[in-house]
């Protein structure tokens, strides 16, 4: 077999069994060895930016890496802005990357560049074996590595003489790292903050928010009425009916102090302390309340669960209620096609563990509250603030879950940066229902404008940040990559479509222009 | 005035006019300061592919810079795939990437990441301002960056803070490098070459394949005989009717050394010995042929145009005829619409001083040929090898030229990739007639699996070359951007559709379906 043959037997072997892949030239030999390993089913995006978002919906979803397929450092680079989102997520990712034969490197031909330092910036990792007799072990130390808790970017460089020369067969897996043990120190202090009568509230990411992490926390705050906090964009957390509730810190970092007003005791699970997304003048960005103390109950590398799970114990709360959701929605919303209206009818359908990707951006803020009655769902963010991650890890996240709804919810503005990944849903017969939210213009910026005091915009400043002139025609777009698209433009439309799209399998668009 | 408005000034001042954006909130200043600066016009790109190829396209016709403005690591990363190309085209251009605040970058806020690092690979020079106060200086010497000649990428990064915090004013420009002269020992050598009776060939690139260049080899063919050869692919070339035609060398490297064989001197004039694009398993990459000499008359770094002068007066060929094209073309292509007959009714049609951008990929091999008599137009070619730069860098080129028709020949593949620039070209109203050949495949690289030995593809490698199930239907998709869009499903239907976008003003795409 030729490194291309083993690299995938290997990657065959230690459970990746998924490739996302836009290749060139220099991995044919890759291409060639997927016909020969079943065990790799491979996925074609038609940009590689729709390639790594996959990858990172996958992650999310399957709680196992997928593979990339990527043509040398420009395709790479095309990657880049969805793998600094995986990054952010801590999800794990296999990053192949095409390089030339060994011997062609030092000529500079056209496609030449520096690889390494491309991926550098999102890799936790990065290996490019340099003969074909390397490329086996290396794969299954890429996937090791990118499982090493809690979830990080193996980027394997693959030059094309180590794939198409001889090799001497797949190396074995390497049995991935188990995440940390919480400290008992930690459990203590955190236990010991809980009972102080001081105001107290979890702030959690990761783990800490699976159905089993939130269980416990829930009875965390039974026992002692500590809040529960997640971070502004998370990972993936299990919402709905039968599943406990958090708050979320408000992205604008007003709203966000004032949440965070009061507590005395912050303790943090599989986070860091919170800061704002961007600096405005004259105002903070930690958002740390003064004196408030700050306790590390789980590292970001470390088991969040075990941690809650030991709290719990330490706390003598095995037994009480978590204050689970009961199942509630609104019904159907009504009046004009707006945000709130469409976030009705949004927790009023969504279908029983239905995966929802929001990058609704601006016209996302009421979804939360009106999805928490919902009937269960997971629920997936925009973790690196790259826009263009929802449209592609949607598509990943239908891969994984083929037997769910995936309900993507889009801003318009953030779908055209990877609209691409609408085609790759419509050949592999997504099961994804998309709502493209066509306010026509990049709302966030026009308030950020304000918000960061740049004065009053004129015509040309406001042009930068309006998609009007031509408005976009979405469900043009849709059809013309093979998906059935819809527009709204009442709240009667919306919500007959979205039935019909939630009720019908396979991909569907719906523009509602708000 | 603020940070960001000295840097304004100061890009005007320097003769930078033009700034293609997609900003973000750490760039909410800088969109601020474009309303007060009249001198600079600003263009919105759905996408940062689409403005970093634009801005290529820019350079390469205006010859000078453009401004780019890109949020943050990951815009610049969605940017950088065309960086890479506007790199290899040797383009001068000047890349401002915001960035957080100085004091916010420790934070590790979602959107924080290694900017210098994705910035590295693809830039000659890179400064990061640390005051309000350095801002409009590190602006001069960008734009004297970016001009060091040939040209390359000068990234400016923009930390919030020094974009609004006030600013002493704005920097003086700094007059730029002029290209080094050719060395007397070359001219000789190169002389002493083409007066040796052994066969020669001029290889070049860069301003030598502007009009006047070209005007120049003729006269060095007519005087020694001598071939004149040029890049594969070359960043701007006068073509057409009472211009010097040249020969290509070929992409695949059989056809490459074919061409090349039997050459005993090979004078480069502003590039470099020819290598293969890729390798391929035991193949040359080197394309030089064995014992043939190879003389440099002008580095990439140095003035092509007056090497050649002086190669001419050495020569004494001042006054012979350069050999320029006579207009000639042989009319509307007819019979089935294939790539053939496209190419003929393209050099038939092609409008006076047209530019013609070029990433028809295996779609296009037959068009040089027959628009060589076509009337006068520039040519300019993909010079990366990164897919996706024709839909920019056309939009880039009718920006700096408002007066031509731009005709984009795009291979439906490498179109895809950065499809957001038609959006541009509505809302700029701009003159670009583009041509998709929709061979509904990555047609390159089902020759090229069968060029590396690959072994016989099944159909799950074929699926990773191919765009079919689901066809795309790039006339929903141009429509759907605000471009008029029209499909040709024979050679009638193309001649008309052509003939009606070429005496059209504006936007306007046609799907070839071949």
């Amino acid at each position: 077999m030729n490194g291309a043959e083993s690299l995938l037997e290997t990657l065959v072997a230690c459970g990746v069994d998924t490739c996302f892949a836009n290749p060139g030239t220099s991995e044919m030999h890759f291409v060639a060895a997927l016909d020969k390993q079943e065990g790799m089913r491979s996925v074609l995006g038609l940009f590689e930016g729709v390639v790594t978002g996959a990858a990172d919906g996958y992650a999310r979803m399957a709680g196992k890496p997928a593979c990339t397929l990527l043509h040398l450092g420009p395709g790479l680079a095309n990657g880049l802005a969805n793998l600094h989102n995986a990054r952010r997520a801590r999800v794990p990712l296999v990053n192949v990357v095409g390089e030339h034969a060994t011997y062609h490197r030092h000529l500079d031909a056209p496609l030449t560049s520096d690889i390494n330092g491309f991926a550098s910036p999102v890799s936790g990792w990065i290996r490019a074996p340099e003969t074909a007799d390397q490329v086996a072990q290396a794969g299954a130390e890429a996937v090791a590595a990118a499982c090493r808790p809690p979830g990080q970017i193996a980027t394997l460089i693959l030059p094309a003489d180590t794939a198409w020369n001889e090799a001497s067969g797949a190396a074995s897996p390497i049995a991935p790292d188990r995440p940390n043990a919480p400290s008992d120190e930690a459990i203590t202090a955190a236990a010991h903050a809980l009972r102080s009568g001081e105001s107290c509230a979890l702030l959690m990411n990761g783990a800490a928010l699976s159905e089993a992490g939130l269980e416990l926390a829930g009875k965390i705050r039974t026992a002692t009425g500590a809040r529960l906090l997640a971070d502004t964009f998370v990972t993936r957390i299990a919402r709905g009916a039968g599943r406990v509730d958090v708050e979320r810190v408000p992205y604008f970092g007003e709203q966000a102090e004032e949440t965070l007003a009061g507590i005395q005791h912050l303790i943090l699970v599989a986070t860091k302390a919170p800061v704002t997304f961007f600096a405005y003048p004259g105002k903070p960005s930690e958002l740390t309340p003064e004196g408030c103390d700050v306790h590390t109950l789980a590292a970001v590398d470390e088991d969040a669960c075990a941690a809650l799970a030991a709290l719990v114990d330490a706390l003598d709360a095995q037994v009480l209620d978590p204050g689970a959701m009961a199942h509630a929605t609104t019904g159907l919303g009504t009046g004009p096609l707006d945000p709130a209206a469409i976030a009705t009818s949004l927790g009023h359908l969504l279908p029983e563990h239905a995966i929802v990707v929001n990058e609704a951006a601006t016209s996302g803020f009421a979804i939360p509250a009106m999805t928490a009655g919902a009937l269960p769902h997971d629920w997936l963010d925009l973790t690196g603030g790259a826009i263009g991650q929802g449209l592609p890890t949607a598509t990943g996240a239908a891969i994984a879950c083929p037997d769910r709804k995936v309900l993507a919810l889009e801003a318009d503005g953030s779908g055209m940066y990877t609209l691409q990944a609408l085609w790759t849903q419509a050949r592999e017969s997504l099961d994804v229902t998309t709502v493209i939210f066509a306010n026509r213009k990049y709302a966030i910026l026009q308030v950020e404008l304000m918000r960061v005091g740049a004065g009053n915009p004129g015509r040309k400043a406001m042009d930068m940040l309006d998609l009007s002139r031509p408005d976009l025609d979405w469900v043009a777009l849709a059809t013309g990559m093979g998906v059935p698209a819809s527009r709204a433009t009442n709240m009667e439309e919306f919500n007959q479509q979205l039935a019909r799209a939630l009720a019908t399998p396979g991909p569907a668009l719906i523009e509602a222009v708000i």
